[in-house]
């Protein structure tokens, strides 16, 4: 039995947040503080109705399926259940239910259905295009017209946790001759939000629709291996530098609970044309942390991405792709201004040019065998009752290990 | 009740094809001449015995997870269960469970996981360099150290039939000031041979264990919309010019059947990496036919392909990348040297300057709403008691409709 205290509004997982998520003992949760509610078994009992669609699940598709009236109502049902526990006369059958986020082994929260990878912020587009191709215009010509973006390998999404073995391939510095093939020499992560379809579509989503198909977001790290995608992109873009690892975090934060920090999105700089262009426009205040074995090395904005999520759903079926419950896309690597704002490596130490100093004494350009990456975020609500709240992601982590 | 005859080896759906499918009715088959026996039926009765992989399924999903034994054996029970069937004592029994090719609709054979396009015709690529990018070198630096790849989007992969709207999208043309948005203007079709990967691997699958792991072929037909392709692929590869929809045959045809169809594949010059080199290196003699509403088109070659699928499968997982039941990847738009070969319309029309004409006295450059495009394809069996036989692959249709 598992004692049940309400959190607080300055607990980042509050009753203002009730991330989902799904354990690898095989059923769905939802968090409140410190703990995780077993939502198959709260359905089963009668204490909230998702029409069977937490009943037996191991992953949350059925319930992203169900689509917002269905969100809307659970999220209720939640806030009903837990609200005054502490003296409700079904404590002690919530309290069973209830498990400690620590000691629960969580899984991947859904299934992957496609996975499309963004490339939405101003300035590590910028910083890529130095970086990448010197002797070009900052800017490709299409960057202020439209989203870019690529599918990625949904097979290899993988949780927070999950050791990454260093990738092997092809590359070929500038100064070689020939390729080799062998480990990875300059491996990276990406700093990134990513966003869950839930109600599937039929074609295009409208620009104002967003809210309606997608269910929440979680953290990714898109790492990548930069020698391998450097010697592999051109023509068709990044294939094998990306495919072998893509890490999320557990707990698939609600739309409705980052409605409190919704922010002001960058003004956009030629007009977009029409079918991305919103009603309403705007981003969410959500900051990101990086950890380098614990040492923070960087605090990316999410607020100032140049797409918004509902442009890049806008544009992701505007040629008449329909979207599936699962589909995870995200946002692209998320650096601001400074380099202490970067979401990458490569952008954060300058190609190696400024290495970073780790607590240990250590410097680094890239990823070494051991090393621990850690992403953490939170949103920060402002205005209303919930003013300075802030609305938990929690971290995704990996480690690099050494391929056997 | 439908009347057995045995197909000849004449018939590329005769014995020695056997290619699987799966029906709209929630029943997979095996095709034998203009007939599909219902494979859960013929299981349930003890006819055949795959594991219960049949029994019940709705797509090959099942079958295909159980690997090369399973396969093999399955085979020899179709064959022999087929075989002399006509005097056979339980020939009522399996009529019972025939039904005509005709008259049977088809759904998509598989559940596709993730989907991976590949690059891999040196004349197709040489073809895109000179029209994608007239001031380059025909081949890009890297085109002949590995196979070029990209993920497309799984979800939009339907089976032959489905009717294709036309996409609508971004484009712009290099004489225009700015991009519009609006229905392609330049829609094209690639036909290519899709590797349908069975087994599953946890890691990077050995050049040699490509026949372990890879159950059979389909043809592809990978619609592209050339106008939206060409404004938003730099930096990241094609995503929207793609992803609208892929089309597949309905038939999935063995490696086994493929077996008597292997020819010489093109040798590599430079030679590869070690990963790459296959110990018995090969292709198969598989002979492509494109009608543009009923006109012959183009005749596309498969045999000289540069990159094998052994290859390609080995590339695709040698950093580490897993593969899932399911997987599918395409060989490329299929191109010989001559117009009369290439597997694209803007290679058969070089970019709209050479107009096909049809057989109804018009003449085409990219394709119109309400155009029909139908590409088969058969194996060409030489050597052994097969020689001279034709495995049939049937065909993957499409219809471009006016998008609503």
């Amino acid at each position: 039995m598992t004692e049940w205290t309400e959190p607080g509004v300055d607990d980042p997982f509050g009753l203002h947040n009730l991330p989902l998520c799904a354990t690898r003992d095989g059923w769905v949760g939802v968090r409140a503080g410190d703990l995780i509610l077993n939502l198959g078994a709260a359905e089963e009992a009668g204490l909230l109705d998702a029409g069977g669609a937490f009943t037996r699940e191991t992953t949350l598709n059925r319930f992203l399926a169900t689509g917002r009236p269905t969100w809307t109502r659970v999220r209720e049902q939640l806030t009903d259940l837990f609200t005054g526990l502490a003296e409700a006369p079904h404590r002690a059958t919530v309290e069973a239910m209830l498990h400690p986020v620590d000691g629960t082994a969580l899984a991947l929260p859904f299934e992957v259905a496609d996975y499309v990878d963004f490339y939405s912020s101003e300035e590590h587009a910028k910083n890529l295009s130095r970086l990448f191709r010197p002797d070009s215009p900052s800017l490709l010509p299409n960057w202020k017209s439209l989203p870019i973006g690529y599918h990625g390998r949904a097979g290899t999404v993988v949780v927070s946790g999950t050791d990454v073995p260093r990738p092997h391939g092809q590359r070929k510095a500038p100064d070689e001759e020939r390729p080799s093939y062998g480990p990875s020499r300059r491996l990276d992560i990406e700093a990134e939000l990513g966003f869950v379809v839930g109600a599937p579509s039929t074609g295009p989503i409208d620009v104002d629709d967003f809210r309606r198909h997608v269910y929440g977001a979680v953290l990714v790290n898109d790492w990548s291996a930069r020698d391998i995608q450097a010697w592999e992109y051109q023509p068709l873009g990044p294939f094998l530098g990306k495919s072998f690892a893509t890490s999320v975090s557990p707990w698939v934060v609600s739309l409705d609970a980052l409605e409190p920090a919704r922010s002001a999105a960058p003004t956009q700089d030629p007009p977009v044309l029409d079918y991305l262009r919103e009603a309403e426009r705007y981003s969410y205040d959500i900051r990101f942390e990086v950890f380098w074995n614990g040492t923070l090395v960087s605090r990316p904005p999410y607020a100032g991405i140049y797409w918004t999520p509902a442009q890049q759903l806008a544009h992701l079926t505007a040629n008449g792709a329909w979207a599936r419950t699962g589909d995870l896309y995200a946002s692209g690597t998320i650096s601001g201004a400074t380099p202490e704002e970067t979401g990458s490596f490569i952008e954060r130490t300058w190609n190696g040019a400024h290495p970073v100093r780790l607590d240990d004494g250590s410097t680094r350009s890239f990823l070494l065998d051991g090393d621990t990456v850690t992403i953490s975020a939170a949103a920060r609500c402002s205005g209303g009752p919930a003013d300075g709240a802030m609305v938990g992601f929690g971290e995704v982590r990996g480690t690099v290990v050494t391929r056997v």
